[in-house]
């Protein structure tokens, strides 16, 4: 039975991706060695670093003056980094899930912290509106995409400061305006690649500002100066990370995966408004693109273990809700087809004629 | 022709662990899905962790009390978690090489350290031996094999300290004591992996004891209290060192490793000794068993290149030694084989041959 992968991360990678990696890993560049087993430092490693930089910098229309870096530790190891390079004194925090209000929990270690707005009174279900940024400030920070909440800011703030973005879960699915941002950094095993590198994007004349000592690992000069090269980087993550970059670009950029996002979700959201048996968990101008999550509605409550095991049956993986929300949530990053959608928005339909 | 790879990291891994590694990326499990898209939080992979811990406590023989876990950034992330976490007041180094030194640097931003002893007089071609470890300190800090150099501590000081442990370079290589430690990390990607993952075997009673504030990610305990899945695990890297300690553990475990190990290098150290062009570069007593340095004898010195360049005809890969020491380096971690190190062998009496 064909499987349709709607996991919120790790999650789907187009099937070229997959498949190339694999014949990398038996033999890279017909080298005879794998690609597990090459040095970073070899000859032909350097062209895939390169350009991944590039494509990275091509697709989302980087200007002059920003460093594309790949670390280790994932995008949770940002919320320590970013502040220990970039918070001098005081920075601003948009509270809109878990991972938004991690981040400000470590940038308190380094400074002031200001949380602008905050969605937590209602279980982040819907992006905070009412607010002023400061021009005092370091920088604000945003999480652009909530994957656990299903929210999502789909465009780039005006405020009087450059941001920092947090942006896992929704990199390479639309155009970003990059001059707003001193920092952007994505874990990759949602867009990007399997688990195990994060990208950063970040201007260059922030670098190497801060007047306490930053930990040289931590310090993002460090990785900047040496083009990713200071240590041994994720070698196998950052080629998956290369050959899906080539895929975004082959099947026409950001601009055509923002366009497929927009088809996913009217298709998805589509349904489960249509449907009687389901709603929505979040405010409809805040619904998120990449992870939709939605719910029983409360009359049919007690169907939810059946609509799960009824789905699963039909192929669908990975639909489970993240328990601080509960219900379903249908993860359609870049790779999900809209073939995928349609199974899902199959299975729903069938479920509720067979009630 | 056939490739012999000898290089120091990444390197060579036994053909069935990437062939095995590749398989699963194609179809994990036969589940149609790829080890790069299944989630962490899978049912599916809880058991590629769990099993992947209890060989390393396995093969290692690590004492009750300790736990082991997983972490992104490479080792030379842990120059600073380690002192952020174990450093109280004052630790002692051994500079036994550029990346020992690396570390003391990383330390000193967190209390006083002391450089107990130090090789750089002599570019580190041997280990210290006139020092002695006060008890007043909390932690000695060795390198155990110092891979640029070819020096190598076989063995497991009795100082009256719990050390802190980097065994990147020659961890599953010998029996280690694991109970004179209080924290042992490597770098996978010389004996263990893919790149990508840090191994760290801690002791339990050491974990969160620090008084001064350690972010989350930086903190050991974090890791340890939820099973190396605080946040999203190098998934492929980890599997990828799932496969090869299942292969240590089939191929006779570390104490077949390490007579293979000693075979190896009485192989290649004594065609160094023998051979009138080459001589090695450390002193005899402290021989690394992982990486095997010579250079061409002083009156040879200008057939460097050409050795090389014969070498890399008959199918070498990765011999040019490091930068800082010149000449040639055979990394001969745990999946080289006999068969690699005759085949080098040959090369350098063939090459003497027609010298």
């Amino acid at each position: 039975m064909k499987k349709y992968n709607f996991n919120a991360g790790p999650s789907m990678l187009p099937r070229e991706v997959i498949e190339n990696t694999a014949k990398q890993i038996l033999n890279f560049n017909d080298s005879g060695l794998s690609l597990m087993e090459i040095s970073h430092r070899a000859k032909d490693f350097q062209p895939v670093i390169d350009e991944s930089v590039a494509l990275i910098k091509e697709l989302l229309d980087v200007p002059q003056g920003y460093s594309v870096i790949f670390l280790g530790g994932g995008a949770s190891l940002q919320f320590t980094q970013v502040p220990c390079n970039l918070l001098h004194t005081k920075a601003a925090y948009l509270n809109t899930g878990v991972w938004a209000k991690k981040a400000m929990k470590e940038a308190k270690l380094y400074g002031e912290v200001l949380e602008l707005a905050s969605s937590e009174d209602k279980n982040y279900t819907y992006i905070p509106k009412d607010w002023t940024c400061p021009a005092d400030i370091d920088y604000l920070h945003v999480t652009t995409n909530n994957t656990i909440y299903g929210t999502e800011t789909r465009f780039d703030y005006d405020v009087p400061v450059l941001m920092v973005g947090d942006m896992s879960s929704d990199i390479f699915s639309r155009e970003v305006d990059v001059a707003k941002y001193q920092c952007i950094y994505a874990g990759a095993q949602k867009n990007l690649a399997m688990a195990g590198v994060t990208v950063i994007i970040i201007k260059d004349d922030v670098l190497n500002k801060m007047t306490r000592p930053v930990p040289t690992m931590l310090n993002y000069f460090t990785h900047v100066d040496k083009g990713s090269m200071f240590n041994t980087p994720p070698v196998v993550p950052i080629y998956s990370a290369l050959e899906n970059l080539r895929w975004i670009k082959k099947n026409g950029g950001v601009k055509a995966m923002d366009k497929l996002a927009k088809q996913r979700a009217e298709l998805l959201y589509g349904e489960i408004d249509r449907n009687k048996l389901f709603r929505g968990t979040v405010e409809e101008a805040d619904r998120s693109l990449m992870n939709i999550c939605f719910v029983m509605q409360d009359e049919y409550a007690e169907l939810e273990k059946e609509f799960f095991d009824f789905a699963t049956s039909k192929g669908m993986v990975g639909i489970k809700g993240h328990r601080s929300v509960g219900g379903f949530r249908a993860s359609c990053y870049n790779a999900q087809t809209i073939e995928g959608v349609e199974a899902l928005v199959s299975c729903m339909k069938e479920f509720e004629a067979n009630h």
